[in-house]
């Protein structure tokens, strides 16, 4: 019997670099993406077509979209906020643009400056501008989960904003939890319900680890039919709420915990901890990624010459 | 409908204590106790009767039994590794004893410096002097889940100690992942076999979260009927095959994850939230706790005045 098949999406090159202090230069981003390249995934979030002003961070968008090595077989997203974004990405050929709005109103205007609504129309303008190219649309829906600023959001909303987009033909929807309020019995619950209202869209689940439960919301997804994640690199990417916490879900713990599932992600986990390897020198810090401190779990090691004495493990 | 009961171990007193650089005085580890015991925990592991050559950290076991407030409905555990230590811990009024060996044959001898057939004899001169005492004996088998020297463990090596120890008359076994290599179809599939062989036994689960699994294993467990679970405030406790890895299962992540599922853990989020905030000033580092970080999910934010911009976040 063939293992189920679960697709992953890295999204460390836009979620994860976007927040790093220091800038991560053009051959690191393109050396990193390329890296990715090889390991796997379905999907890779290059880069983000946002005002340079906005986010400098990704300024050198078009260099890093025109240098990449396209992989055949994976497919290369970005994000886009606007039309003029939309225009910028066009020019240098992606595969699928990610269009953002918050489920919450209040999430939406303090991240997005705009209200839901002038958001939903933005959205709906690029999507119109998008519609005659060959670039796939999918619709990333932010706090889909809880807003760290209204608390919980009600899931009446989430399937409003599905629906909407949806009946613009929208066939890709991501449901993000931005701040890591999710929860597993709360995800399995979304899950079954936008699997069932919607049976033509196909659903990615974009988790963080900000209180610990990436991974339990995973699997919990995966419970309900969710074969779609996003994760990033090394576990990149913060929480502005939550200084110090964990950012998004870690790609390699989350394959590494998929593999001993018995799934197959496609992902190879030894190419992808060398490139998470690689990235406290880029970014200058410690990153979150417990994977590539302790390997896996199979790797083995000598008896510790000193550290152990009498009684001392459980 | 009452919610299903989930009972909850802090084993940070000792299993954390024991493994920090810095000796915590004894007055801390009593105000830290005396903290946890207002939390609602079915049990605390206070320290450990260990020589205090071999664990000078908990070299004060004796004063600390002595001055902590027990509570009522709270179980005082400690970890006793010999007879020496038996009469020690007999000597200050405790609930249980804890007794440690390894499934593991490599790990046994690592850690405790015995084979297993030494360590399980050991354990049963301290079962028999604790016969006639109201001390209750619980078993703690580590490296359950996996050896970081040998790998794989096989269930059935799991079985046969918790059989020989069932015919001792042991009615309470711990099944310790001692270096986080559990995961979430094993820990179903032992917790399963282990209850359907030994109904009579009272099972505990301890998991480290050194490859970011704990909280799916806990919920695995909870699957296959486990209810009682062992964790550390502050998720203190390393792992010394995986320097700067998470250690044990965070109690307030798991408090917090089974609040959400719809479970009554008897413990007080907040309370011991409060608790956990006084760690990093006492072992002089931060700690991994990702809900001392990020509080409860529906901790209400303000919006950030600068740290988003426009399409910032999914």
């Amino acid at each position: 019997m063939s293992k189920p098949r679960i697709y992953m999406h890295d999204v460390a090159p836009r979620d994860g670099f976007q927040n790093e202090n220091v800038f991560i230069s053009t051959d690191d981003k393109v050396a990193i993406i390329d890296a990715l390249s090889e390991c796997g995934f379905a999907k890779i979030e290059a880069t983000s077509f946002t005002s340079p002003k906005a986010i400098p961070a990704l300024r050198d968008a078009e260099e890093v979209m025109h240098r990449i090595k396209r992989q055949p077989g994976v497919e290369y997203t970005v994000l886009i906020p606007n039309a003029r974004g939309a225009e910028r990405a066009l020019s240098c050929g992606i595969d699928e643009a990610n269009l953002v709005m918050s489920v919450s109103e209040t999430h939406n205007q303090a991240n997005l400056r705009m209200t839901r609504d002038q958001s939903a129309n933005q959205l709906s303008q690029i999507i119109e501008t998008l519609a005659d190219s060959s670039v796939a649309v999918n619709v990333s829906l932010s706090t889909a989960f809880g807003c760290p600023m209204e608390g919980n959001i009600a899931e009446s909303e989430v399937l409003r904003l599905v629906e909407h987009f949806a009946r613009q033909n929208v066939k890709r929807i991501s449901l993000c939890d931005t701040t890591g309020m999710a929860y597993p019995s709360q995800v399995r619950h979304i899950a079954r319900m936008a699997k069932a209202s919607f049976p033509k869209v196909t659903f990615t689940f974009h988790f963080h680890n900000t209180r610990g439960l990436a991974q339990s919301n995973v699997l919990a997804a995966i419970d309900a039919g969710i074969d779609r994640f996003d994760a990033s690199l090394g576990g990149l990417g913060g929480c502005p709420y939550a200084p110090g916490a964990s950012g998004n879900a870690c790609t390699e713990e989350v394959v590494h915990m998929l593999e001993l599932e018995g799934f197959n992600t496609g992902v190879d986990l030894q190419k992808l901890v060398a490139v998470a390897a690689r990235l406290p020198a880029l970014v200058e810090h410690d990153i979150p990624s417990q994977i590539l401190k302790a390997g896996h779990r199979l790797t083995k090691h000598p008896a510790p010459a000193n550290a152990q004495s009498m009684g001392k493990a459980a």
